[in-house]
């Protein structure tokens, strides 16, 4: 019986996520694939002991290590960021050893050389849990969708984010104090930028744009908006209209470009990314063959991303005890498929649109606001405004159809610029219709 | 460049669906594989030409000429029933095909013999379509998720039965007009039995819970009510009660015995299966390392179910082209780990209940109805009456905290016996609570 050596980088949440599966899993594994994996040494500069369950393994302070070690098959860094985590993953593929990791900030910049330096070696490169944690989509995407056009990917792919908004949801509250209390819940880290702002999902939708497509994209493809602005007067107006306010990934491929963008978006509440709610993530597909397919589930935590991840070593596991190394591009796409992609302008993008404009209640101002939407061809579906007092600021918001964003910013700029309009505009894009 | 050559046997609509998949793909395919998928002959009784598109493809009426020819690598069933197909199955991998087919009741009931005779003549079985459509729910399964111990199975497996219970709910339609339109309108069968009597449903659940257990499950071992007794006074209860009707398939690991059971089920609103509406399926998976996981997409369809058969042969097409056939064993374990399921009974089966009770409006008479319960040791959470005038029969309906089916059955029993019950119970089980 063949056994499978593997080795972690960085005794982190998910690197203990992974050590656990692969302890409590081991016999089930065996009789799944008759390989046993065994976790050999973990590589972390914190900590100075493994827990008891972890007697026979070797703790090293040193990754070096690792990749000298002629035992080890599969080695796997879960230390996250740009380096020393890079610098790891190419020693680890340079000493020939197959690398599994979650490093999707890394992946959606450093990819393509990450990438290459694995093909040259002949080893592979397995990143299930950098997108949806333990959410198998990468295996849907790569091998379940093989026989697909990938018309768009939307999909809710930050817990944090959405923990936020859903909370935010609920009970009314405002941002800054939610995302207080997630961070001490130990929902949202001590920096949340990378998570509120967008910068995450980013990450993610570009890993998946790329086995999609077969099109390198990287982070700097995307457009990226956050959540820290949202407000919860946006989140009622949502609720009237029917929407739900949703941190959302999406591009839609129109053939000789792409969209790729993070934004807030008014999801109509019918819509199944509508009920994805909490922690949760749920990305959606739709291929020309397949139609429309969901995958739910939690997009982090430890073991979550730890079952993501050892999917990859036994997948790995497999090929190495087949003799069937690569046999499914690590891209989805085999390399010289794989081109630069061209995105869409954002100014070119078309969708429905929601802004509240803050003016003063006069007589006159309905007509002079809607009159610049005129002007620019923007053509509202429905408006409400927030009566209060004459003389006093209000909020006037509206729905629109579908409309192009260079118009919309054009037509924004000008209404912000009326003396009646006393604070920016908010504009917030609602998910397009099917 | 290798090539794969095809044969498909039965030409109907999944058979096309396959058929314009390999097609409409082939350059795609070409690109993520290196390998040439071609479709070589097709045989049908019922046609004597294929459509223009195929004009190189061999129609034969023989599926013998199919096994006869070596240049096949592998053989597609979608004839469905019991026979032919498995004596085509069967032939097939005597001739040493590789296997493909959608038919989960062939594999739901002979199985077993099939899998063996294949991992004699070591040739692979593909089987995504038979459950979920076109969503990847085997592959997640058998390889995201491997590193799970699957602790309950729950989903919306049919889409005909969710068409029509989504039908009634929206519009409150009695379930035999329902049904009609649906037959109208191509969502349903002439003979509807096998999808409104959740048997479709049975056959899906009883290979999910092979592949997730390790056990042989068969359709024998799996309780099944249907949707036909469902009436709208239920589903109008259920909304107040905050509940969904849904035909679930339903299967909890309780380690040394598994639930298995498919009935009409009340699901509380706010869960994600209560949002999966029209021909939709949701298939949710907990595991003990990944948690929740839900996949949703079209249960069904030409070119959905096309998408899931084109995708067992690439695989398979990847793994005779890197020789490493049943890399992933058919079944997830090695035919060595698995076993005889032990079947919780349904009598010992215990869940929250729904019961509508039809009786004379007298007094007394809920004192009579709930003097049983308490007597069974039944707690009731919550009761509501709807009013009429004395001396006509009412529905009095009951939702109760966790119960037995034995004390249940009994308890219904002796209440239908009572003289002022006029009408027998409506029993309908409520979704577990996790």
């Amino acid at each position: 019986m063949k056994d499978i050596q593997v080795g972690i980088i960085g005794f982190g949440t998910v690197g203990k996520g992974l050590a656990y599966a692969l302890l409590e899993q081991q016999e089930r594994l065996r009789q799944k694939t008759g390989i046993t994996f065994a976790l050999k040494t973990v590589a972390d500069i914190a900590i100075t002991e493994l827990p008891a369950e972890f007697a026979g393994v070797t703790l090293t302070a040193r990754a070096a290590d690792i990749f000298a070690d002629p035992e080890i098959d599969i080695v796997v860094e879960l230390i996250g960021g740009m380096e020393p985590a890079k610098s790891f993953l190419l020693a680890a593929i340079d000493a020939g050893k197959h690398v599994v990791t979650a490093n999707k900030a890394l992946l959606s910049v450093h990819g393509g050389e990450i990438f290459r330096a694995a093909a040259a070696k002949n080893v592979e490169v397995g990143f299930e849990a950098s997108v949806g944690g333990g959410i198998p989509v990468i295996k849907a995407l790569k091998e379940g969708l093989v026989a697909n056009r990938i018309n768009f990917i939307e999909g809710i792919m930050n817990g944090t984010a959405n923990y936020i908004l859903s909370q935010m949801t609920d009970r009314g509250t405002p941002f800054a104090e939610v995302l207080a209390e997630a961070q001490q819940l130990g929902y949202a880290e001590a920096d949340p930028t990378y998570d509120v702002e967008g910068i995450d999902t980013a990450h993610k939708l570009a890993i998946l744009m790329t086995l999609a497509y077969g099109k390198n994209v990287r982070l700097e493809h995307i457009t990226v908006e956050g959540i820290s602005s949202i407000e919860p007067i946006d989140i009622r107006f949502a609720e009237k209209f029917g929407f739900r306010i949703k941190l959302l990934a999406i591009s839609r491929n129109h053939g000789d470009s792409f969209e790729a963008r993070v934004h807030p978006t008014m999801v109509p509440k019918g819509h199944m990314l509508a009920t994805v709610n909490g922690a949760f993530n749920g990305i959606q597909f739709q291929g020309d063959t397949v139609g429309d397919v969901m995958l739910y589930g939690r997009g982090a935590g430890m073991m979550p991303t730890g079952s993501a991840v050892c999917a990859d070593v036994v997948d790995i596991g497999r090929n190495i005890s087949c003799g069937s190394v690569n046999r499914v591009p690590a891209l989805a796409f085999l390399p010289e498929h794989i081109g630069e992609p061209t995105i869409t302008p954002m100014r070119h993008l078309v969708c429905p649109y929601y802004f509240r404009v803050t003016a003063l209640d006069q007589p006159g101002v309905l007509a002079m606001i809607t009159g610049i939407f005129g002007k620019y061809g923007i053509s509202i579906q429905s408006m409400m405004q927030d009566g209060q007092d004459s003389g006093e600021p209000v909020y006037i918001v509206f729905r629109t159809h579908n409309a192009e964003e260079d118009a919309v910013v054009k037509a924004i700029a000008e209404i912000d610029g009326l003396p009646v309009c006393s604070a920016p505009t908010v504009k917030i894009r609602i998910l397009n219709p099917e």
